[in-house]
């Protein structure tokens, strides 16, 4: 398992299917899906009065992220984005 | 739906008519709007000092926004621009 | 109406004419005026502390302004400069 | 009258007058004169804590600056240099 | 013994074997393990209030680091990474 | 008289002779002195709680410098160098 | 003597001798030793709260160091290398 730290977040990308009269294609290569799925959250960032703020986000919760933000990990096998709270864009409900 | 994290605010293009006699003009190209509608708005940054402050703009708001600020997400189809509270210019009432 | 977010104070240049025995000259290209009136004033940036700084400047007040600051945005046809408060040089009483 | 801003010192470039033998010289163009006399002082800079530091200078002293530090200001036809207190390097007594 | 300053964390690369059919292969050049044993744990970066802030990893864990960080050390004939707490990206359970 | 504002210190830089045999030798002008004698002590730099730190060097000590630090300023037909407290190196007793 | 000022350390390089079979060889050039020995350290930085934090390396004590950092100072004939002390990865016990 991995305990990202700090304010990071690790994300898996999502499969974005997309199904055109029952046929199921694979999303486009020029138009990369912005979101991903929350995998493991780390503490939070350590404020200068000494005060830890959780990060706003949850285990399993789909979020929305800069195109260019984050770095590539692999880890047993399956390919992660690791990236710090602020490079999410929003929450996806 | 979208929430936005932190002290973003997700805006909307405004569809800028011009009409001149009756007759609806497209906005011109090269005097690209600058105006846009809040349609989310984050629950804001935290200080130093570890209290949040609530963006100054609300959903349902018309801003004014810096020409070259913001980066453009899609979401179901739709485009919108994420930009922090700090690059909005000014509330249009 | 305009409502400056943040430090932020909007600017109209002045019309800044000259007179020479009767005949009013328009300023000079080259010497392009540096000073405009206080169009709108935001409600101040917020210090590390929470507290909010208003800023030093009023409505109505005429200023001195660096040369290149400042960013221009267009309103109801007329024209504004959107600057920061701490790029104002000076009150011109 | 100019009311700088912030921490804004407004300067007015000294004459120096070099005399050999009774014989008034302007200043040598290659050694500029790196002294001025402060015309008038801003309130001062705002700390992260809410408090204002006056600055260190008073009008009408002579002070010496940096050799590229400042911004020429024209008003009423005279020219004037305004610099951030940070950039006035010491006070000629 | 090294003992690191600060908020630095001293790791050594982990010797990553892969067995194919009994056959131990070495770890592809191409594929670089981004996984390291802490070896020795600084004590801490001190925060602005005059705090000191231990880092969140212990001896003996392995992390997950951001290929391009640390700087490698020689010491007794074996060769280290010193990195700085903020460049640990993950501990690996 | 020069009075330094904020953490700046003068000095005014030594002549360093080297005696061989009796004979005086100018310094070396490839081996440039980097000790210089402090003239004048500004009042300090202002904390960020408005609290004022005083410089840790007192007029008449001799102090190492960094090569490349500080500002030739002229005065009086003599010439200065004016440093921050911070590119201070060391005092020499 | 030198007595560093601020958070600064003053570092010896150390005379790196390898024997073999006896033989005393003088340290490969291409291999530059890291560590060197603490000749006097600095009374510390001042934190924005008015607190002077104390080095974590004394006299005597040998460190490691980032091959990179440090600027050469002379003294007395002697060459010596002054760090601020965040550029001291280890102490080497």
């Amino acid at each position: 398992m991995l305990k990202p730290l700090g304010d990071r977040v690790i994300l898996q990308a999502q499969e974005e299917e997309t199904t055109v009269g029952g046929i199921v294609l694979a999303s486009n290569a020029q138009e990369k899906p912005q979101t991903a799925k929350v995998v493991a959250v780390g503490d939070g960032r350590v404020l200068d009065n000494g005060e830890k703020v959780a990060p706003s986000v949850k285990e399993g919760e789909t979020v929305l992220l800069d195109k260019y933000s984050g770095t590539e990990v692999k880890y047993e096998g399956a390919s992660y984005l690791v990236v710090h709270e602020k490079d999410l864009v929003a929450i996806v409900d």
